[in-house]
């Protein structure tokens, strides 16, 4: 059966089935099928973001399964709230669908969904749909920021470290081995399509007294690039020390660091603190040193083991881009 | 200059500059330009809602102003947390967009935005932007509630008088023009395109002591039918109390009345209370009684002058229907 077939009522209906049977999140006072959700206030400042994936530029039907969609439209943006040092509270899901969208798709796409909630205590509250031509899966996502959070592009200072969470670039290498045909060795699917957002590592680095982070979806150099800019500052970073994914390496050998650099959808974090402040975080979150903030002249460098400058590949992600 | 040519980042910094020129919004830590948006809670429950316009499905861009499709964006949400009691807060703003969509275009419809965002006391905080087939707005809306609230779909009771607040008809009036390429009054067009939310009304409404209530998005009949649903009971509604809009009197004659039944996008708040609490309602709130909620087996039922039940025309927007 397709959406078209079962109708707009019929669709709320089975999605709302489908959220009840996850049963329910803590705080909430109403959730789907009144006119807003409603909920009790936690403690602390409040956060929100809300991201989108759009098919034909973020996914492609026929190289992801609707679980996996599901799954990687929610943590897109618990991704971001992760990069506040957040904790993530509750999900509003607006899909666009196309009539012709089979509903095991819709179901497939809720269970997903639902179980990267469950996994992050996220309650999903409401949301609509639409008919469209194309599906667009987009979530806002609302949460709180302990204390003394939010960590902020904006706070990175001369001198501090660059820590990143996590290895670089296989999320990009499994794009491209989907894209071109090619077997995918699990952990590059897995990295692409089912992402795990850094949550804990941001709430330990605010607890750690980190002030300046982001998220890498555009690309490490891209995403360094935007908290340079939002703190006018500069960046040095070591080539050699960027850690590879090691799945990817094995796969594309000497492009790997390109791809590493610029890949873009690694979802992990970049963060930077003075050295008293790495010390205490080395204790409590698992990261790379990477580099160092510079002055705002120097712009981003990548240097090679030499000390030299290395030509950039190009910055990451753009949406707009006809590639 | 068309959104491709000036690539994502640029399309983010100029609506950040649109946003930012037009001032700060109270409680907002962090706006635009990070990985969230961060703000200063407020006292009472939370409401959070999310609804889109998608081209050709809700509007032609050859039909209405970018400033509208601003407008009427925000204003659909708005009269969700109306519906609710509640005190709209912060948006987040998604926009699809296919790469030859004109800058001018979203100067426009973030001008229409911040209008309405400033007339409401809403916080622009953040969204974001995506390349798209078709055109795609999409608000998540935050917002508090005080006691005793929310507004509930499901608190209707048995022997309740039904009240509306406005006029019926005039947006569905003005759409119909507007599709059938012929002159549409101001008021017609303004009711479609510039639909003003009903939040001091909502406010009234819970202030009095109302408990039930859902706004006007998919049809008098319809809405009513899920308010009926929601709370397990059935409706009369008197044909000749219905506030047909006078303005769509005067274009559709006879028509008036089907389309102020089941046109739909009205905005306006039905709600349902006994008689003591109708007696407050009276001073504060203006409204139309247009008849009592009954026994559930009842259904809903439009009743002549007469008392005969009328039969009744087709039961309001459905998203996937092929019209």
């Amino acid at each position: 059966m397709t959406v078209g077939e079962l109708d707009e009522f019929g669709l709320i209906d089975h999605i709302n089935g489908l959220v009840s049977a996850a049963g329910p999140s803590e705080g909430v006072v109403l959730g789907i099928g009144d006119d807003t959700a409603c909920w009790r206030p936690h403690p602390g400042l409040e956060v929100a973001t809300t991201d989108s994936l759009v098919e034909g530029v973020h996914f492609l039907v026929d190289l992801a399964t609707p679980e996996e969609l599901g799954w990687k439209a929610l943590a897109v943006n618990l991704s971001d709230v992760a990069a506040m040092g957040g904790v993530p509270g509750y999900a509003l899901i607006s899909l666009a669908l196309p009539p012709q969208t089979p509903v095991d798709w819709v179901t497939g796409l809720y269970r997903g969904l639902l179980d990267i909630a469950r996994t992050f205590r996220v309650g999903v509250v409401g949301g609509d749909v639409h008919s469209a031509s194309q599906i667009v899966v987009t979530v806002a996502l609302w949460g709180t920021v302990n204390a003394p959070g939010p960590l902020a592009r904006s706070a990175a200072r001369i001198g501090d470290r660059i820590g990143i969470t996590g290895t670089m670039g296989a999320s990009a290498g499994g794009l491209r081995l989907l894209k071109e045909g090619r077997p995918v060795p699990g952990p590059l699917r897995q990295a692409h399509l089912h992402p795990r957002p850094q949550i804990e590592a941001g709430q330990g680095l605010l607890h750690c007294g980190v002030k300046a982070a982001i998220d890498i979806s555009d690309g490490l150099l891209a995403d360094l690039g935007h908290l340079c800019r939002a703190s006018g500052v500069g960046a040095s970073v070591a080539a050699e020390r960027v850690p590879v994914d090691p799945h990817l390496r094995e796969v594309f050998g000497d492009d790997a660091l390109a791809l590493a650099l610029s890949g873009g959808e690694d979802y992990q974090l970049l963060f930077t603190a003075p050295g008293e402040v790495i010390e205490k975080v080395q204790v409590e979150v698992p990261f790379t040193d990477i580099g160092e903030i510079t002055q705002r002249r120097k712009g981003v460098e990548v240097m090679d083991a030499a000390g030299r400058s290395v030509a950039l590949p190009q910055k990451g992600w753009q949406h707009f881009d006809p590639r």
